[in-house]
């Protein structure tokens, strides 16, 4: 898991030996309880719904994952109906305690930061009660959250880990017309939670580079935490093997009325020029130069909407695919969701990401994890998500010819998709919700042994 | 002291005796140190600038006498310029804290909500290393400062008194076309504190029972303590004798142009219906009626603008002075400051309020304090601020001709205004800010008691 904690490695903390539970006398130790913070969205509501989106998804999964390693999660969240109960078992080590704090319904996200006093008296009265030492760490999601983390972990006298999730400085710097800025407020609270977690976890490195520039965060409190891929969303349908991958794909294939015997490098993601969709349909055209007969069975699905707002078509892309004549060979697709996003990774014969910048690679993960090889340049996160000549092939440079020779060979070896791509799943195991609690875990652990060392300087 | 403490009354919480600092076993007993809270504007800015208005004088003055009967006092407020020192010494007994939460200039009052925590985490600082009884009592002023209150003393376990100043239930009832109402955010904060809170101190029996109107207050936690009059500003100019009151009454006459040897009764206020001014009025025209000899020396200002917005003069009243063949002897003025207000009330030989409804009357407690007799209705307060046949007096209904009989004893009497004004000026000392802090103090005192009798019973 070293990719996961690359920052936290510069740091002498020495290594996490025996079980959970185990206190080795002053040597390290992870926390047997977390009291996990998400006022404003709950994670037993549905993704997708109100507030409910990727920040409920990873909160529900990490807390699994972590309650399976031995660290219980108590999350609290706001009330939102009057009928629901105090607390509510999510799975076995992970309790839900819903607070109080303003009306049940009709309470909008600008009016939480009113009620952050009135969550945290309700956090207080849940704790009241346990012996003080009941929660060993807090970890705040977002930065409403991050105020209640601060107060509550200042009573406890325990580390707060925090996680921003969104920024409003970077959200702000990159503001299309007509957008509205998120409020000064919100600049300063997250200021505020910056400097008084002790640790800061990060999704990818540009996070964490984003924290230390616009928030002037210690970048030694900084720690890189890839979230976990859904590996029960995107996987091959059956299993791992490499016949299993080749009738997964063969059914994704006829489920999207694709051609079964065609060879599909798959583009997925936003058509901007960081992601270079023009090199994949540069590739294609040059594999048709040296091979004419390819035609009949060369199919390149683009899918993903432009990027920013304002535009309603890749028509920049489509004209290049006129130009190159390929254009009958290329199919634009617009966004779709998760389910079906799975289905074209399953039914590419290789996904393919010619980046020029990519922090963390979520979808060459996604695709692999579908029993799907990749082949990417080898720039920011994707050399670790791609294991160069097994699950796929890493391209130096962007030189559209370095990526048709890549293709060629799925065009030359019929079986190396399947083959590949059983490795490709195989490999995208350990991008797993476990690798992410796994690393969370650890930043866990690295809080409390520098909160332990200073209280210990502290005393002499 | 008993009109202060009128709601209380009706609680059976037995008498207040012996020295603030001797401790009965089980007996009631003073805070010693009460953490008073201001977050939004500081007791060392000058009212009038800023967020700075009469909440501030409230709390220096109450502030200043409550540490002169050994109730120290520490007003926690927020930095607002990074040259502050943490803290201040106000006066013996009474010290600004100043608080790091948010920036230091160019934070809105609306933004404010977002900083509580952060506001709540400094006040913790502070108190870190005092021992658990280090504040007795936490008494938040304006509802920002409850919410960090409601933590405060639910960390110390210590009882939280709370003084809402303003409400926005009933700005919002009192909208002027084109106002902005005040946010739902503020109804829901003032609605907890007032929940939270173990004892509410409203500035007049009008406020409790808006408190328990709108806000659902407990009425047996509302306790009425009018702020006290400041009789440094409100006073003869000389001393409290009846010939300086005469001096004080010529020099006064002499700065505002009016005649030496004028009867001249004062109307002070809005005006507006429930007020009554035409009152005044028809009690002039009667009075010149029975002695038109009288016309020559007989003045009647009226000082005050329309209530409500929209009106620029008050033409109803001025048409019924013409009506009253009395427009040559009324004099119409503007609202003024408080220094000129004190010289009106000087200047005139009574003041006159027929009010229908008055909840306390601080302006018949002013102008006695300035050395002058007050007629008023026996309505409200008044009864209590005038002592009838003493400091002026009072008159039951509103018959103008039993007004003009009142008056008619300060025209057959030249020196009854002196020396009623004397007496009227004694009777007012005793309310100033020491019986405000007095009675404050005893409102500690009873929530104090009620904590420790709760607590008793929940121990056996």
């Amino acid at each position: 898991m070293s990719q996961y904690v690359s920052r936290l490695r510069s740091r002498p903390h020495g290594p996490f030996p025996g079980p959970a539970r185990l206190r080795l006398p002053g040597g390290p130790r992870r926390p047997r309880r977390v009291a996990m913070l998400s006022v404003h969205t709950s994670p037993l509501h549905q993704p997708g719904t109100g507030d409910a989106g990727g920040m409920n998804v990873y909160i529900v999964e990490l807390a699994k994952k972590l309650a399976s390693i031995n660290i219980e999660v108590e999350i609290f969240t706001r009330a939102t109906t009057a009928t629901l109960p105090p607390a509510v078992e999510l799975a076995p080590g992970v309790l839900v305690r819903h607070v109080d704090a303003g009306p049940y319904e009709g309470l909008a996200k600008e009016e939480l930061p009113a009620q952050l006093c009135a969550f945290t008296h309700g956090v207080m009265q849940a704790w009241a009660g346990h012996r003080p030492g009941y929660y060993d760490l807090v970890h705040s999601h977002y930065w409403l959250s991050g105020h209640v983390g601060w107060l509550a972990a200042d009573r406890w006298r325990v580390p707060l880990v925090h996680a921003m999730h969104t920024m409003a400085k970077v959200k702000n710097a990159a503001l299309a017309v007509g957008d509205t800025p998120e409020p000064p407020a919100r600049v300063i609270g997250e200021t505020q939670v910056v400097d008084a977690a002790d640790r800061l976890i990060a999704n990818t490195a540009e996070e964490a580079d984003e924290l230390i520039r616009h928030y002037d965060a210690d970048p030694g409190k900084v720690a890189v935490v890839h979230p976990g891929v859904n590996l029960d969303r995107f996987r091959p349908t059956g299993g791992l093997g490499s016949a299993t991958v080749a009738e997964s794909r063969a059914a994704a294939r006829s489920r999207l009325g694709l051609p079964q015997d065609a060879v599909i490098p798959l583009f997925a993601g936003r058509i901007q020029p960081l992601k270079a969709p023009d090199i994949l349909l540069r590739a294609a055209a040059a594999l048709l130069a040296e091979d004419p007969s390819l035609r009949s069975r060369l199919v390149v699905p683009v899918v993903g909407g432009p990027s920013g707002s304002g535009l309603a078509k890749p028509e920049g892309l489509q004209k290049l695919a006129a130009r190159l004549g390929i254009a009958d060979l290329v199919q634009f697709r617009p966004p779709v969701g998760q389910e079906q996003l799975a289905d074209w990774y399953r039914a590419a014969s290789v996904l393919v990401m010619p980046s020029y910048s990519e922090s963390f690679g979520l979808v060459a993960i996604e695709a692999q994890a579908c029993g799907t090889p990749v082949v990417a340049a080898a720039v920011g996160g994707l050399p670790v998500a791609v294991r160069d000549g097994v699950s796929g092939f890493l391209v130096a440079g962007h030189d559209p010819a370095d990526y048709a020779r890549a293709l060629r060979r799925f065009v030359d070896d019929p079986s190396l998709a399947a083959r590949m791509g059983a490795d490709a799943a195989h490999h995208a195991q350990s991008f797993g919700w476990d690798t992410a609690a796994a690393a969370t875990g650890d930043v866990y652990t690295a809080a409390m042994q520098e909160r332990r060392r200073h209280l210990r300087s502290l005393h002499g």
